[in-house]
């Protein structure tokens, strides 16, 4: 029977499941994405993804890849797939790929985005989106350690224990770190503007955003584990290039939860993408 | 014992909470509120509310009055608020009040903000914010109807079966109808930019915010519900002005669901709202 290979874009809200790799007895989004094509294709599908995201981690871009029955198009499987899916995973995007298209091996450049609340009081609308450090942060040092990532470096103090990789060594392209003042509806627009002489109570969200070309298990949440170790005080900024150079796992700063953390966007290279004869 | 009366700023995800107004066997907003001020002050405390919103409407500044024990700081009940609360209400903010200072019948100005989230696909991690419309609505049509609304008028029409308001003419300062293109993400940061030729999928969010003395119990949403209808082309613009002068509550739209809106301020005039002396 002739097949397509199928490029999906999925968002999911992690906060119910079990991260996205298949597993027996447990919710994942992997697992809910293959029953759901499985019942579509009138076979079992598996389903390929980008990132192999923990739990509790959000995606608003993660990229999948699965081979399908041809006899439907790609618009026609991703509204299928909505009509399907639970409310916490959509598809977002659905295009034909390339025979040999594999969202995990032909992936150039993911995108993480971690989301920081400093302030008092966490967000009531957005609490499943941030991690709440109360502390003030100095984001200047934060900046400046994140610097210290840019380049190829071998991240093995940063994977996850029991990790087994063959290779700890990954490129990061970019790692910024950005801050706004935000208010008690975040992420909501904000209220209404105060009266004059009115005291308005606002949280600072610290953002930090990671570009590479792959991620060890881990390895975003470690990283940010240690940036807040460094912009409350109790590292130095010069701890991040030191780790790097010759860290050891128990030198790293505590992980991150997993919350904070979305998957925004994988890119291919063009090769990789293209359909033949488009 | 010396008292003080506070004025809270309250904020609130609604979705697992059966309102704000107090109910034997249910979990609300002021109970919670009530349990956590009686635990600080020693003896009961009642809060009152300037909005009674409903089941699964949220708030990001409701505003609540309630006289405690003088032997606190505002700023301290906040912080022991806070640390009782569940996760999903928050004190943003605590202020003394005049002794007389009553949240709900001093109040001068509500705000409320509805969210239509109208696109194909619903968002993943905002979806406890949206109603989601996926026909594509008519926002100019729903701009004009929306200017009937300013100005005192009767309400009757609104109202929820079975309310019991003394009067139900109110007046509405302002309703404006707003529409911005979101992504996928929403409520985070939109994603990384699209890449060149890349098709990008966005949904419209629309928001309909009204200013107004006071509402009825469900007038908000009845408002929003045949607005929708309008845009949806079901009714013409002109309904509801007919609505607003002679129409019952059978000839009204279906009432929005709760999840989209958010009572977002509440104002009191100066003299309410002062403390003696300052």
């Amino acid at each position: 029977m002739a097949s397509r290979c199928l490029k999906l874009t999925v968002a999911y809200d992690g906060t119910h499941f079990a991260g996205w790799q298949r597993q027996p007895g447990a919710r994942t989004v992997q697992g809910v994405l293959e029953a759901a094509l499985a019942e579509i294709a009138g076979r079992a599908v598996t389903v390929v993804g980008a990132g192999r995201t923990d739990s509790g981690v959000h995606a608003i871009g993660q990229v999948a890849s699965a081979r399908v029955p041809a006899r439907h198009a790609p618009e026609t499987y991703a509204r299928a797939l909505n009509a399907r899916l639970p409310p916490d995973v959509r598809i977002v995007r659905a295009e034909e790929a390339a025979g040999d298209f594999h969202a995990r091996k032909r992936a150039s450049l993911k995108v993480y985005r971690y989301h920081i609340w400093n302030g008092a009081t966490a967000p009531v609308l957005g609490g499943h989106l941030v991690w709440h450090v109360p502390a003030p942060l100095d984001v200047a040092a934060m900046r400046e350690a994140a610097t210290a990532m840019v380049g190829t470096h071998d991240f093995r103090a940063f994977r996850a224990e029991g990790s087994s990789a063959a290779t700890t060594v990954r490129t990061v392209y970019a790692a910024e770190v950005g801050e706004s003042r935000v208010g008690p509806g975040w992420p909501l627009d904000s209220a209404v503007p105060a009266e004059p002489g009115e005291r308005v109570d606002t949280a600072r969200l610290v953002q930090v955003e990671i570009r590479g070309s792959g991620f060890l298990r881990h390895m975003v949440r470690g990283l940010v584990g240690t940036l807040v170790e460094i912009g409350l005080g109790r590292r130095a900024e010069t701890e991040m290039r030191r780790l790097l150079a010759h860290g050891a796992r128990a030198d790293v700063g505590a992980t991150a939860p997993a919350r904070g953390l979305v998957l925004v966007a994988v890119r291919y290279t063009e090769e990789a993408d293209r359909v033949p004869g488009r």
